[in-house]
């Protein structure tokens, strides 16, 4: 296949100062919960991007001195040589594929609390950690300013030497420089102050001072935000913003172009779409002539088009879609863009820098694996037998699982019980606001239908006697799980019901299978991310009276680290959704809810007619048991295995990377007591690790 | 001096299976945020506890395999060669003072979610993942069982290869070799469930296989608890625990014994005092003949007498204490009472592992600074020059400045305005709960009384021209911070009334002072931390009628990281204080306060004729922003400098960090752009970091 030519557009090199951008596919920077902790992990990661053909690959926010540390946050970092060396794997990585890399300065302020350096954090004035860490800023004064600078400054002039082609000031987002910007906060009495011309004078010389030190090889660009502080969605506040901007218009090399609202500018697909920051965009092109990029979790080529042929924006820029699929450019240019894996907006990929683990992706199970498990997003090693594989259960564990073992080319038969492939998300996705987690079945299910070696038998529910019958050499049972009734109270499930009332117990499987209850429903959410909220809207567009309770604090809870804790509460609210927190739910009998407080153990009552558990699954496990005890001595006469939630339930992305696991295992030389590399200090020893499928067991 | 002969006991050396303990002090595992993330800060730290008399220095929680990853917690690993290279930095150091050093293996099973190598975790049962992210468990089979020996008997060995001392059977704290012996969890139908000799029979193997494995050369002991559930503080519930504990009595070397609530075991001072454990030791050695370690904050050399004296325990177990103290075994024996740092029960050492960052220490600014920073918590160097120095405040960071500078030999005057030392430690300590804060001034006016260099000047509130006159050298401000009467909005501070109202708006400054108000009054908490609870609590034994209100889900949120947030709430809750939480204060008119939801905007009116506003503080820095403008174009005839809270206002921790760094680097060459270790991976380059000391700038 070839290019369809209305994208041909996106193929376009573009200048940038004294570089030179191959097309106009620009990953920005994003976190990957790396940073400077997983140097080789974080390298080759990036390096599979400008593989993909991101014309641009920028590493994420990197700390220009000790004082700016964000742990447990792990960012990069550029403070000695140390850093260059790791940055050079990295850059190296993407020059390889003729790619430019950029790196993002970053100073954080009143972000950081500096916990692993114990420096203290400085910005515009004395403030709180914005974080919530018991430490405040210091105000910087004159010399604090011309420090600052130095330090950028230096940091810039590692960048070059580390290989970046672009080096950014960092100037939204709420970290230091940004802080000088705002109107607001930025009242100091002295030059850098007060005015616009004042506030805007530390990014004017931060920009004509990497200039100085860097532009002869390095493009400079600056990332900025389009409107003042956050309105209504779609409806940009743009106070003084534009003013701003002329005033430094074509000082840069290129713009970078943001928003106000990180929890729009990134927001989840349940709330935000695609080319969501459009509205914010309007007038910055009109102002500059220099080249500008923006994102918008594109996925579409067709969108990307329009988004340049009217003018937004220069650059297609993507952090979560480049995730999702790192080969995106190079499928469109290919034309194959039903091979394209769409990002589905959950932004588990942004849980990595929240909870200082690396970055994973739902859609994409080699994310992050890259270096550490040997995997490439697009190519898979063939098979290296002739074995035949039974996949039982064809949801997100078991369409990966056939997808890759398809790849290999082995000889997969996929049965699904149901008429639908997909499982649990097929399910999820009908649910208010969840309608791209489709797109993990669609992608798998796209791939599948050019595979002549994969057969998907639907309606196919199998016993012990039909996968015996089936005769093949390998099978995986992916059968799922299902929500429980009970509450587990850490140690043990506990029913909350009994006689009559057990009856008006429901799961969230019953909602999403239709059996929908009706008068006053209590929502008991114990698991705390997604599910208990979404149920409890689902039943308030019935119009049913919803409150939704929580032994947690806080509503949802998991979802602050995707960035949208804040929206579930705010969204259920003005839904009209009760909330209950810090209550757990000690007894129901079909006419009340017996709420006990975590803290005091106090009971409150609330008229409930129904109760929704949402707390933990229990793995649809029965087949995979029943041919276990059907080994005999000579055990079974095929391996056997159990992937996703029917092992473990978890997240999607979790079910998605067990399905890939064990397809790339499959026939695999592993050793089970080390079965990844780890990427660490290693003291005494060579600074590689050593190789990863070579090693025997220890003993 | 040296050792009072009531303290000999504790000087004996005790045999534990191969090996010999050459004294009864015994630190025993305890995290630290370092773990295989930093095996060089690790190494060093634990080093210098052996140095400083203790006679086991034992390493963190050891993960046995990639599928008991704590990430973002920091626990320390034997999964490969580099693991037994990391351990052996910390084994030598151990070793070169005459210590044993112990390893404590460990599988974290439903604790932990293995967001790091995305492996499923393992447990008795499938269940949710106990730290709240959304990874269930698998329930283990027989061959997971076997796996699971595999594992710990590898780990064992390696450990030996890495020269430790002492192997840990990890039973007790939740973690998975604990659920095989809870008899509500473990309901297995196999031999490894159900009947107590069934539910022990995996310690049982573990102890027996690590014996045959590694009992040749290594002690092997049980971390274990006393109590079977937790109950009221003090009244154990023990439960099947002394029959199952008389089953495996003598087969370890040692026995190591906590208790089931964490929260007691490691409590914080304001709610657990020292010696806690011991109505849960009463049987214990009474059933073994084999030795015994368990812990209580034990700073006392009587109270260590004592508990051995009377047959609690053999060993004098200590995480805290040797936290805050690393030479308190060597202080003893030298019967240097007075200079012993004694824990204060803050627990801010443990928020590193709850944090994911090195661990700090509010007594002991060293603890984590041995290696990247070079700190000995009893070594300092010698002053390199005449220079005198003045130092204007006596709290927290005024008090450790003077000290440590005394102790470099340097001319000290510290001038303190009021007629006590302690600054805001000795205000904070008279609150309820907040006692053994005093132990940070008392340590520090104990030690200045022996320094004929250091001039204590009190009553003495300084001027610019009192300053100039004293003719110093080096002059340090250390006027630390008073809280602010507004509301931060995370941009600018708003006050919340106005008119006559504004009277009735008070801080902790005014209740530590004695401005007790009268009436209902609400504590609003936007700071997080302790202060707005024990201020609650203040009021409360006032007889005042107190809500406390804060903008977070959760009251004092931050406590989670030092293991008392639930005891905050649950405490403040039965003394009858009344809890608003995620509501803003919007407003006050002397009469009620407004509040505002912080998701849905929504108002509600609370009576109270009274705020305390709970929020940020404002640096008392007048004197140095004084001095600063007095600089003509040659500079002040001396160095100035701020530290601590009048710099940056944070946590004590903080303060007494900042006055050790002033001391140590004053007259010190330091690179400003790099002014610590960083124990990173170094790609391509040599494997240890490069000399702290002896590099210049960058450019």
């Amino acid at each position: 296949m070839s290019r369809d030519p209305r994208h041909d557009i996106l193929f376009e090199p573009v200048r940038i100062g004294p570089v030179t951008a191959p097309n106009r596919f620009y990953q920005v920077p994003h976190c990957t919960g790396m940073g400077w902790l997983r140097p080789r992990t974080l390298a080759a990661m990036r390096g599979v991007k400008a593989e993909g053909g991101w014309g641009v690959v920028c590493t994420e926010y990197t700390s220009i001195h000790p004082s700016s540390d964000d742990l447990p946050h792990p960012s990069a970092s550029l403070w000695d040589d140390s850093d260059v060396r790791a940055h050079a794997l990295m850059t190296d990585a993407v020059h390889e594929h003729g790619a430019l890399a950029g790196v993002e300065l970053w100073y954080g302020g009143a972000r950081t609390a500096n916990m692993m350096t114990r420096l203290p954090s400085m910005d515009v004035q004395s403030a709180p950690n914005l974080a919530g860490h018991p430490y405040q800023t210091r105000a910087m004064d004159k010399a604090d300013i011309r420090t600052f600078r130095h330090w950028h400054r230096r940091a810039a002039l590692r960048a070059r030497e580390a290989g970046f082609d672009i080096v950014y000031v960092y100037a939204t987002h709420g970290y230091l420089v940004s802080n000088f910007l705002n109107p607001r906060i930025n009242t100091r009495g002295d030059e850098y102050g007060g005015s616009l011309e004042n506030r805007v004078r530390l990014v004017r010389e931060l920009i004509e001072e990497t200039k100085e030190a860097v532009g002869d090889r390095c493009a400079v660009a600056v990332r900025f935000s389009a409107d003042e502080v956050a309105g209504e969605d779609g409806t940009p506040i743009w106070g003084e913003r534009r003013e701003m901007f002329a005033m430094l218009a074509d000082l840069p090399d290129l713009w970078d172009i943001n928003i106000a609202d990180y929890s729009l500018e990134m927001g989840v697909s349940r709330f935000v779409k695609e080319a969501a920051l459009e509205p914010y965009m309007a007038w910055v092109k009109s102002v500059t002539s220099k080249p500008v990029v923006t994102v918008g979790r594109f996925t579409s080529p067709d969108t990307m088009v329009g988004q340049i042929r009217r003018g937004i924006t220069d650059f297609i820029g993507a952090a979560r879609p480049s995730i999702a699929d790192p080969f995106l450019p190079r499928k469109i240019e290919e034309g194959r863009l039903s091979a394209i894996r769409e990002c589905i907006g959950c932004n588990i990929c942004y849980s990595g820098d929240s909870l200082g683990v690396p970055i994973r992706c739902t859609q994409n199970p080699t994310m992050g694996e890259e270096w550490r498990r040997g995997w490439h997003p697009e190519v898979i090693p063939a098979r290296t037998s002739e074995a035949r594989v039974l996949i039982v259960g064809a949801g997100p564990a078991g369409l990966e699982a056939a997808r890759a073992l398809g790849a290999r080319g082995y000889e997969v038969m996929l049965a699904e019980a149901t008429r639908d492939l997909g499982g649990r998300v097929t399910r999820e996705a009908a649910l208010p606001g969840m309608r791209e987690y489709i797109r993990v079945r669609d992608y798998r299910e796209q791939q599948l239908i050019d595979m002549p070696n994969v057969g998907i038998f639907r309606e196919s529910r199998l016993t012990v006697q039909d996968v015996q019958d089936v005769g093949a050499d390998h099978v995986a049972i992916a059968t799922g799980a299902r929500w429980r009734p009970e509450r587990f109270d850490e140690q043990v499930y506990l029913p909350i019901a009994t006689g009559e009332a057990v009856a008006r117990v429901l799961t969230p499987d019953d909602i999403m299978e239709g059996r929908l209850p009706e008068g006053p429903t209590l929502v008991f959410d114990g698991d705390g991310y997604y599910m208990g909220g979404v149920i409890a809207e689902r039943l308030r567009a019935e119009g049913l009276e919803v409150t939704l309770c929580t032994p947690d604090d806080s509503v949802s809870r998991w979802t602050v680290n995707t960035a949208e804790r804040w929206r579930v509460r705010n969204h259920l609210m003005r839904l009209g959704v009760g909330i209950e927190t810090a209550q757990s739910l000690a007894g129901f009998d079909g006419r009340e809810a017996r709420l006990e407080c975590v803290y005091s153990g106090r009971e409150k009552i609330i008229p409930a007619v129904n109760v929704v558990m949402v707390t933990a699954r229990r793995p649809e496990d029965a087949l995979y048991q029943a041919l276990l005890a059907e080994a005999g001595a000579d055990g079974l006469p095929f391996t056997l295995a159990r992937i996703g939630d029917c092992e473990a339930p978890a997240i999607i992305a979790a079910a998605v990377h067990a399905g890939h696991r064990y397809a790339r295992e499959l026939d695999a030389v592993l050793d089970i007591d080390l079965p990844l590399r780890h990427d660490r200090i290693d003291v005494g020893a060579e600074a590689t690790a050593p190789g990863l499928w070579t090693r025997g067991a220890a003993e």
